[in-house]
């Protein structure tokens, strides 16, 4: 398949007109031409922290249903979805990660797993009667199926989890945390370098105690964003883009099983969550999650910080699989053709796969 | 006099070896020489907001008071030298500038007014009695004697004080304010570009409503910064270094009459003010000023960034005056000779006016 006359985004390469050819799943040949594109072609997103879709909420997701949240997202130009657990049961998560395994489709990837690792006092909306410190035997069998793990690095066993998540190949994300700027920077020396979320569930900033957010900003977090103007006022992720800079910034939707459907009461993991104006919140007013398609995220960073389409690359895809240590995110040859067409306003006109 | 074999540190220039020849008070020659330095010399330091020094309290200093002290801090290096008021009546106000006025030393330069048109939220140790709305009225004649008056962009007036200031070439400083992101961003767009004691008696910093640290972030505030590693810990300053960069901070004192002296009860303006280890506070627990010698500010700055000197003259010189539109912060001819000599260990060794 040859893709003409487009405009190319690649991460590192930037943005240039030519043609792309793919063969058998692979970017087989990139040929810079001068002319009018007619599309955008950027590395497909990938969405590493998202709760549900379209009714189906990943801690009751049948095998099958995995499947349909997937073709949803994959609609709108994801290529790697991460469904994303909450603090629970071992024998919920264990279901979870066996149904998970069940499923297939090309772009469901890995479960991320938010707690139960984290912090009672940050707990958000996750419910604090599964929330602990790490122990192995706490953790179900992961079987090569989780890929993320949120944790606070202020928990208890929080080093045996790092050399556990080292041993088995897992990302450790810092998150619903009351840690200090000193237990982030001593993670970050551990080689902990990501946040979920940022900085929603955290300790605040304050002048005498600069906490996660002046961590985030001395050392090289990459952190998670949630674009979708409830979460984070448009000003603040203009913030982070010009003091994070686009190479540490990682979208994701954080989205619930809403997303995509009518206000009314939904479910997170057990909780009721009640969704007006497309802003889903507990009982207790706490935000649960989003309501935010991929796709408005990417619009709607592009519009909070004007930033080339080069740079939307790198924090809708290669940031965050270059953190993960997965290959894509690029338009080069060689690398898996995961692709995204869209039009000049961002509206996605397929997804190639 | 010729000051011979030093480091000359300007802010522009940089750091080199070299002679510096001053004539009436005037930099009439400076000759770069290739030999070993026995001294560091600087520009004089730059204290815009200071409340005391040695039992001395702004308010009610005599015209003999005030240049005692300012000798006790011409010995530290500071050559320019601002007492500033905390709000109060305009008849103790008018006293004030009626003393400072008849009061002569060449290191005294004008007054900072800390209020009265600051916000009753975030008073700090200010006396809400007399805190209040601008009008032209409430103040009493400065006659030349004010150069920076510290008010919240939200008191109701605050459009007339802009214009009178500019008028009486008066530099506004916004702080003690509850103003929100967009209150900064208007007060910018009028011009002012200056923040009193950053971030403290501010809104502080939220991922929804980003407020005057947001501000600040985005837009080029100089902010004044208090380096007693109580206000403000040693890693927020490193972060202002990093984010800000040398160019937009201004090192203050905010010093009350117990600096220099024991632990102890000591007045600032009327209010009480308790002194323990060093640290001022209201009955009421709240940080009231310092008891920071300026030459301790340089100290601890350096330690906490590791800045250059170049750098360092920027933030305990150049930028106030430059801020302030006032000659000076530079060892180049032509230059009011205002100098700091200091050992390798930035002690002073003297100071030259």
């Amino acid at each position: 398949m040859i893709i003409e006359k487009i405009l190319i985004v690649d991460p590192i390469d930037g943005e240039y007109c030519g043609d792309v050819e793919i063969e058998e799943g692979i970017i087989v040949n990139v040929r810079k031409k001068e002319n009018f594109p007619r599309y955008v072609l950027m590395p497909g997103f990938v969405d590493p922290h998202t709760h549900g879709r379209a009714g189906i909420d990943c801690m009751s997701a049948s095998s099958v249903e995995f499947e349909i949240w997937a073709e949803h997202v994959r609609k709108e130009g994801v290529s790697f979805l991460f469904p994303t657990t909450i603090s629970s049961s071992k024998k919920l998560l264990e279901k979870v990660i066996y149904n998970f395994s069940k499923a297939y489709h090309p772009i469901l990837s890995f479960l991320h797993f938010e707690g139960p690792f984290i912090s009672k006092e940050k707990a958000g909306a996750q419910n604090k009667q599964y929330i602990m410190g790490f122990s192995k035997n706490k953790l179900p069998h992961l079987k090569n199926n989780v890929k993320i793990i949120t944790a606070a690095p202020e928990v208890k066993g929080f080093e045996k989890l790092v050399k556990f998540a080292k041993d088995n190949n897992i990302i450790i994300s810092l998150g619903h945390s009351n840690g200090t700027f000193k237990d982030f920077k001593s993670a970050f020396e551990q080689g902990i370098d990501r946040i979920t979320h940022f900085p929603n569930a955290l300790r605040t900033f304050y002048h005498r105690e600069i906490g996660p957010i002046g961590a985030a900003f001395l050392y090289k977090f990459y952190v998670e964003l949630i674009i979708d103007n409830v979460h984070l006022s448009p000003y603040f992720v203009k913030l982070m883009y010009k003091i994070l800079g686009p190479e540490r910034i990682i979208l994701i939707t954080d989205s619930i099983s809403a997303t995509g459907l009518k206000d009314g009461i939904y479910e997170l993991g057990g909780l009721l969550v009640k969704v007006e104006n497309g802003i889903a919140k507990t009982e207790e007013g706490i935000l649960a999650g989003s309501t935010l398609r991929y796709i408005d995220a990417v619009k709607n960073f592009k519009k909070a910080t004007n930033c080339s389409l080069k740079e939307l690359s790198m924090v809708t895809s290669y940031n965050a699989l270059k953190n993960l240590g997965m290959r894509g995110g690029r338009i080069k040859e060689g690398y898996p053709a995961k692709l995204v067409l869209l039009d000049e306003n961002l509206n996605v006109v397929s997804t190639i796969i």
